[in-house]
């Protein structure tokens, strides 16, 4: 779910998502992805851009190559069930890329809550995944709600009323079918900004609103190029640490991942293993009745909230995931306008792989 | 996780555990209710005051009498699994008291988990029950974790932008067993503050911090006594009405239970079905690996966090449900003490209901 906005890169050029997909898999390759995975990472980084989860999508494949190159990324991976239950398992992703790792807990997910009416698959050894709504909205196609928690991959913020760094961002998403609706889609941090944003914002030089983020004094950071010498502020105070603690609990640490002294800045450190945690819940709607009903219920409650007086000023009420499921649908439609700055990093890192350039229209 | 907050009740007398329950057991037998529910519900009752979840506790008794008195209740419920899977549960409260519907459904969970690894009951037709955490901590006696969701039984915020209130603060609680440590246990309202901390505001005279509501226009709203023209704030903004609605679809829409327009005020109604919502879920440790394991790993997180360095003026760092812990311990030890208000209503209750009043010592 993001703030309401205006799209500022209309009069951009566009990249079809079949070339950013395209694109990504060939890099992916270059890079020494077997051909399959290097598809994998190529299909599900394309998707996080076209949903517009743009501080986790293709911006990220530098940072993945840089750590690729540095060896901190295992490209032969066996991805493996440790710990197994009809509802449950526990995957060992043996450092390979997060995407895999992820792509393969929500199937597992899906089949045992096809059995048991719910299925949770964690996981140890993983890595960065992109967006969480990425893996929470992997259920709904069939016909099940996705629930997604996972430990961020720099620790931002410290325990409330501390200095010290222990916590991520530790977002949260679920994805909720509905029936003639687009579905209701929560994608959140437990930080008033994902850090993911902050970087967006330094990438297009922008400057962030007050609330995002405080220096060491309590004093606010507005600068997002001054970023680390401040930490993000948890949303609703302590109630934001209370849940991102927890997050990091059922992702991290109860999959034996890293959790707290233990997470690895990704910004600064290409080799150290990360042991990314992550979590993915299927819940089957048919177990609890009929599913045409469910989402009739899901359509009249969005119509109801959709329908609310509104505040002075206020033009349309939102639902989570409404304005990403129109972001989707145009991007589909029009292509993805990627900022300039990346474009040219694109460009430059395509020629040192000696592979096409995007060729936007 | 309630606020840092001095207690101020030192001096007043002390009602015992046991005194308690016996109190609010007899009473529930004299209202109507057969013998093994009420003391259920004494014992539950009397374990959220003991945990310091006063505004849960045994003040709810007299509200609870009135809606039993109007007809709202149904004594004699046949309490039922209405859909099932090997993981999950639904359960038809048959407008039952909350706390025989939701012991229930953590039983039952519990039992789930223990086959599947993992546990979820839903109830449908079901009542307030208190304070979410008491039903979270139920699963840690098995080596569990345990999550609970409910639908809050009065709509107090409208969806983000809006004006119609159609949300309610649907609360979020998790449990977590820790091996010396005490558990980490997250209780929290998907809003700034509860209602009831806006009551003790205008009790008091004084006025509210900004960001606790916010008037029809938008504006920040200061003045207790002004409440009824405004709308408590959820948390972290749009966040916040995201995780409220959220809460409300897995406790409530996907149960068939209330939600949006169909949520009964059970403040200004005693008499309709609330058809309350909640949602229960257990996780076995064992099925991730060893439990004694997992519980030094917790250990270990919550000694970082509390060894935190700490901004000018903070005392010390607290985890979430460390300060609930503590206040159970004490109030084991020396007994609860109710504010004399309180305890002059229920002295007043019991005569009127021909049964011993509460003596404090």
């Amino acid at each position: 779910m993001s703030e309401p906005q205006a799209d500022t890169r209309q009069a951009e050029p566009r990249i079809s998502l079949a070339q950013l997909r395209q694109f990504i898999t060939v890099a992916m390759t270059r890079l020494g992805l077997p051909e399959a995975d290097a598809a994998t990472v190529g299909r599900l980084m394309a998707e996080a851009e076209l949903q517009g989860s743009d501080g986790h999508g293709v911006i990220r494949l530098l940072p993945y190559a840089r750590r690729i190159r540095a060896g901190g990324l295992n490209l032969r991976p066996n991805i493996r069930v440790v710990q197994e239950r009809p509802g449950m398992a526990l995957l060992d992703g043996d450092n390979g890329m997060g995407h895999l790792v992820m792509e393969r807990a929500a199937q597992i997910a899906i089949e045992k809550a096809r059995v048991c009416g719910i299925g949770w698959v964690g996981s140890q050894f993983s890595n960065h995944a992109g967006p969480a709504s990425l893996y929470a909205r992997m259920p709904m196609a069939h016909d099940m709600i996705g629930l997604y928690f996972a430990v961020g991959n720099a620790n931002h913020l410290p325990p409330w009323g501390g200095l010290d760094m222990l916590l991520s961002t530790n977002p949260i998403a679920v994805a909720v079918p509905a029936g003639d609706e687009p579905p209701v889609v929560l994608d959140m941090a437990t930080t008033v900004a994902a850090y993911g944003k902050v970087k967006a914002k330094a990438q297009r030089g922008e400057m962030m609103p007050e609330g995002w983020m405080i220096d060491r004094t309590g004093a606010p950071l507005l600068d997002p190029k001054r970023a680390e010498e401040g930490f993000l502020m948890p949303i609703g105070g302590y109630k934001g640490y209370g849940l991102s603690l927890i997050v990091g609990l059922l992702a991290g640490t109860l999959n034996g991942a890293a959790m707290g002294r233990q997470v690895i800045d990704f910004n600064h450190d290409d080799t150290s293993v990360t042991n990314t945690g992550q979590a993915i819940m299927a819940i089957d709607l048919s177990a609890w009745g009929d599913v045409a009903a469910f989402k009739a219920r899901v359509d009249t409650l969005v119509r109801e909230l959709r329908a609310s007086e509104r505040m002075p000023g206020v033009e349309r009420i939102w639902l989570p995931g409404e304005q990403s499921h129109a972001k989707r649908a145009a991007n589909e439609r029009d292509g993805m306008a990627l900022p300039p700055a990346l474009l040219k990093q694109l460009d430059a890192f395509a020629q040192e792989l000696g592979m096409p350039t995007l060729q936007a229209t």
